[in-house]
């Protein structure tokens, strides 16, 4: 819990917001992908989600491209990405 | 052609509702799923969707449940599954 509070909040603002750009590139400001190759994330349950982004970091679930994204988040990362698209935010 | 016609159209009726009910049973009636680890595939990409399937019978994919029916699914059932599903079909 120290470690965590020494960090600045916007700090940990400016992670999350560049975490989610990241995610957006792709899978859409909502979530709702533009390319028919990539999957539309917008409502999508959370649990999934994140158990996913698990799955291409350990490598159960090989993908060219999510194996490099999910290997730069932590955990509490993909919660928070997975509530967001699941939420259905963004314009 | 000939082998295709050879089959009654019934038959083949039949195999697609067989294999549709199959998906539904946990991804829901119109690919709503009600349970956290399961995604919905309501209205996701159709190409997405038969790529995974594709994944799940190649091995490249692994998924306890997944692996074993997509075994069951031709290259044809695949695109009709996710035909099915991306267009949000179903009450």
């Amino acid at each position: 819990m120290l470690i965590c509070a020494s960090v600045p909040a916007f700090a940990q603002q400016a992670d999350y917001q560049n975490l989610l750009n990241m995610c957006k590139a792709c899978h859409g400001e909502t979530g709702e992908s533009q390319f028919s190759s990539i999957p539309s994330l917008k409502y999508q349950n959370a649990d999934y989600l994140s158990a996913q982004l698990a799955a291409f970091k350990s490598g159960q679930r090989p993908d060219k491209t999510m194996s490099k994204v999910a290997a730069l988040l932590s955990e509490k990362d993909m919660q928070q990405m997975a509530k967001y698209f699941s939420e259905g935010k963004g314009k």
